[in-house]
């Protein structure tokens, strides 16, 4: 197994191949003063690739990085497991209006077509959609590992998920950090303002609360949540995600609303987060994976 | 047929719409926060779609966005036909160095994956590699139309083609133009510095010297011809591209050379240009398509 890190990959890489005990090696990316990348891929005996690559902002550069990488790598007869650990456009997995791009769907097409045979992410927005994709799929799931990291630092938590698809990731997280859960239930009126309606049984009085969800993008959903945790009496709000995209704005948003400390992972950089590595788990994922295909 | 426009299709699909008689949509491009974007193609009865989408910068966001909504029209039952005026990454269309991604293959594949059976492009830097599209593919070559406008301007043209790549172009503009053309080598020396050797029997003197290029990108080629064509007589000298893209610092580039007026055409959006519209040779060469594939 090698492991090929990109531009994108944000040590994951470096990581994986120091757990996995593989060779690593990084894609050569130039760019043209036209705004063109090229991509230059090394030579490697060991067929059997572990190309790392996220797809955080800017969303469609990183991706064409992996593509152009893998379809070199293609070229060279490899077999090549892509390992996505913030995997954009997955959020886009219906068509919530006729006519409406599936963008998961296109993805995963795009992948396959440069030779992906096997697709590793963490935490997808939601894993179904997914299983469309013409080959294997390993899903790594980090919220146990995000939440072992987050319980060491309080000593009077309850885990609030800010609406109820984030439910399961509560409960998991509750359950490692031995306390308990709640979730808050979003309504959304005619003129588009979210408001929130009630909370089923938690009690958040005292507590030190921390909202967990698997992407803090614009921060507004998070912002919400912690004003209603402290008006249920509060001492302190914090915020754990899975990927931490925060975009323009969101840093404030957070610090406005009382956030005090936030809490992520490496698959999206963010200087601003306690960020935890779960290039341990991606590295479980891998051998799981090859226990099936021969990585 | 139906034309259905991109974002970035700067106006050629409704020239197109115009000189074909044929109904015109667009596709709904939103952006979210983080950067990503969501596409909507409208619900159309005539399952013969010409998608016109450019992919000038920011190119993979073009690109991607063709690409979502070809894949949203192909959950439709269309049959898709790409124009894409201006194709990006054409031209990395071999591995100079061993290893290096061939990206106009991976464009072509991804345009495959997502359902589109036909692609149609202006002036390609080669048209050599665009016959690997597994499908139809027309090509479009404008430098008449090009040149046909250039003419009009000029009482005592010459063609120059700044390189010998160059040299077809500038053969078929110039007997547009009734008029000589030349072309330049360029020397490379060990520093990388390129100089310029010698004409080939073309006389440059008290001339207004055309330079005629596929693409204007840093605009470095054209200033070493322009500086060359002054040294040599030249009375005035300026720049037709069919491809105007004008990368931060090119349009100072020309001016400083003495590139006195830079035509150029509407597969790019340049406003500094005097801009030829391309569109009737786009639906020529739709038309030609039809006659073999039923549009």
């Amino acid at each position: 197994m090698f492991i090929l890190g990109g531009t994108a990959s944000n040590g994951i890489d470096i990581h994986l191949s120091r757990i996995l005990g593989a060779d690593l090696g990084k894609i050569e990316t130039t760019k043209f003063p036209d705004g063109e990348i090229k991509v230059k891929v090394p030579e490697i005996a060991d067929k059997r690739i572990v190309l790392v690559q996220s797809t955080y902002y800017p969303q469609e550069k990183n991706l064409f990085e992996l593509l152009l990488a893998a379809h070199a790598l293609k070229e060279r007869d490899a077999e090549v497991t892509a390992v996505i650990p913030y995997l954009a456009y997955a959020r886009q997995n219906k068509s919530f209006y006729p006519g409406e791009a599936v963008s998961i769907n296109t993805v995963m097409d795009l992948l396959r077509s440069v030779g992906i045979t096997s697709l590793m992410t963490v935490n997808p927005h939601k894993s179904g959609p997914l299983m469309n994709f013409k080959g294997k799929v390993g899903i790594v799931n980090v919220e146990n590992t995000l939440a072992s990291a987050v319980k060491r630092q309080f000593s009077n938590p309850v885990v609030l998920a800010p609406d109820l698809g984030g439910l399961d990731m509560a409960k998991n997280a509750a359950s490692v950090m031995g306390c308990e859960y709640t979730y808050l239930d979003k309504l959304r009126d005619a003129y588009g303002n979210v408001s929130i309606k009630e909370t089923h049984g938690g009690n958040l009085k005292d507590k030190d609360v921390i909202i967990f969800d698997d992407i803090i993008s614009s921060g507004s959903t998070i912002e919400l949540a912690a004003r209603y945790a402290y008006s249920e009496g509060a001492v302190s709000v914090s915020a754990a995600g899975v990927h931490l995209i925060m975009v323009d704005g969101a840093t404030e948003r957070l610090k406005n609303a009382g956030v005090e400390r936030i809490f992520g992972t490496n698959t999206v950089p963010y200087e601003k987060a306690e960020v935890v590595d779960i290039s341990e788990d991606v590295a479980d994922g891998i051998r799981r994976m090859s226990r099936d295909i021969s990585i």
